[in-house]
């Protein structure tokens, strides 16, 4: 049902394809290695699993192979960033660069991004922060998927939020997580085994809980964090809605039920409130609050102390970033596993284009 | 079992009890209002009945009734301030108007703070930025009361997160929430009754679900927002972290299991990694984004659009802040309901310094 392939091969062939489209080949190699790290990471739904729909969407006409990304606006701390239309693997990484920048002189930036599209795995740029000594913060909104605390309506997506701190002797801390219950990624993979998802995860089309993986398909939608209003759900929706607000009203682009569909066969909404996908990136320089080195020592101090907390029988505690870490070192030496369709998927990708996969 | 009480006599009361405890009047002034804006806002165990806490903490040492509050450090949208062990209650305003005044000129300003107790409620805070057109957070560590996915042991506090987005004509967005599945106020409701609490709210000694809302003082704990690992606690938890270390290990303040307790009959733990307890906030003026009357009206077609989406049947689609803002009217107007035990607490402080209640 799958097949292994070298992290190498994978970013080969997304370069040529991004080639293909017309990329530049910086742009190339930037997109590739952004979209192959959630292979890497274990985030199977948001790597190459999409090359695809980047495709469709570039055929649509919805995604500029060759964009003009630039700041529209800025203050000493923060930025606006237009995408123009481009992959959201390569405006995403601009704009995390500009808030690094912003921070190296004011102490943290800020960057609101609109006109861009899907940018692969929120803490890849998050960590690019990292060997600044700064913590890095990426989030963006997406297609609407996800139903508030009593609605039955799809109003937002699964809008993540990444955080990555960086540690003296200890790996960095990375959390990196969507705003719902479950991600939309282990919903799929319940919908390939056609086996039943747990309470709390999704509604049906009337707002009832509901366990048929395939609800969405019927009008139902995925939840919040919480899952129910009793567990917290109204949280997760702050959540989901703050970082809406966040990528798309600071910046000018497209909100709530709004948000522009990732799938090309779905229509754009016929009257936008803004111009395409949002995001919104954050870096701070650790030394802005107390020398860097003396911040490090203490979240080795905190990283050890939690990983060490006593555990619930046969368990361990977890540090934020240790299973993608670890995931990411075991493919990186024993290659990627790629599902039959993905595959198959990919050799329709690579015919399109004359390639080889 | 309760007496309705109006604000104005609660915010005399509290002052006079600030003023007693060897309080600037300015001090007791803004204490009082943080405070009893908990009470208002319909957050009971925020308010009037942390009051004799504070005045145990007080009398143990634990709290300066005349701090000399300052920044230590800072960079243009930065700064550390040191609360010098005063009430959260003003350390806290302190703060959050230096990141206004850092956002004024830089565009955003960010304090973290140490040697701080607790702030009453973060969406006090969060909301002094609405009038200055700047989107306000605010965030705290607490005593540890939380365990992390997979831990027996208690290792975070509910550590709350607010977000506060000004409007045009709608009112504002206001989200305030602890990142545990339940507050710690939800289960002493559910003591006070001996009522079961849900599953997902508490674990017991063992890490195993439990329904009792007595288990914390078995050795039990609170459980992060999401409850359990497939509804994604982890994600709590990740939360819950990062409101830890924005707020104490940026500042210098305490971590994780070395947070003070609020209660004085706790001891400190004897190997502090910092001072008190941290909070972190946040000031972003949204012209620094974009023109402030263009965001302010797209959160209104934002909030109008939230506020009409299809609810489930009999029910409504709330905007965050939308239950507080109607139960601080209701309450200006027809006083504070105080329960029983509340006012016979309020009573022996009232004694205790010679006053009336």
């Amino acid at each position: 049902m799958e097949e292994i392939i070298s992290y190498h091969h994978l970013r080969e062939f997304t370069h040529e394809v991004f080639i293909h489209m017309g990329c530049s080949v910086e742009h190339a190699a930037l997109a590739s290695e952004v979209l192959v790290s959630a292979d890497l990471r274990g985030i199977d739904s948001h790597g190459v699993a999409r090359l695809s729909g980047y495709v469709r969407l570039w055929e649509a006409g919805r995604i500029n192979a060759k964009p003009d990304i630039r700041i529209v606006h800025e203050t000493p701390s923060t930025a606006v960033v237009d995408g123009d239309a481009g992959l959201g693997l390569v405006v995403a990484p601009f704009a995390m660069q500009v808030a690094i920048e912003k921070a190296a002189v004011a102490g943290t930036g800020w960057v609101s991004v609109k006109n861009s599209n899907h940018f692969g795995i929120a803490g890849y740029h998050a960590m690019k922060a990292l060997d600044r000594d700064m913590i890095g913060m990426a989030m963006t909104n997406a297609s609407p998927l996800v139903a508030p605390t009593f609605s039955k309506e799809r109003m937002l997506g699964t809008n993540p939020i990444a955080v990555a701190i960086p540690a003296k002797e200890q790996p960095p801390f990375v959390a990196d997580f969507a705003t719902t219950t479950a991600a939309n990624g282990k919903l799929e993979i319940l919908q390939r085994k056609n086996e039943d998802a747990p309470y709390g995860w999704i509604q049906d089309k009337d707002g009832h809980p509901s366990t048929n993986p395939h609800e969405l398909k019927n009008g139902g939608a995925l939840l919040p964090l919480g899952g129910d209003r009793e567990h917290g759900s109204h949280k997760g929706y702050c959540l989901g809605a703050i970082v809406d607000i966040f990528s798309a009203v600071l910046s000018g682009a497209n909100y709530g039920p709004w948000a522009p569909p990732f799938v090309s066969f779905l229509p754009l909404a016929p009257d936008p409130v803004g111009e395409g996908l949002g995001h919104f990136f954050g870096a701070m320089r650790v030394d802005a609050f107390r020398p860097a080195d003396e911040f490090k020592a203490h979240m080795d101090t905190w990283i050890s102390r939690f990983r060490s907390a006593t555990p619930v029988e046969g368990k361990q505690v977890l540090i934020p970033g240790d299973p993608e870490r670890e995931m990411q070192q075991h493919r990186l030496d024993n290659g990627v596993p790629v599902l039959a369709p993905v595959v198959k998927d990919l050799k329709e990708v690579a015919a399109k284009f004359n390639l080889n996969f």
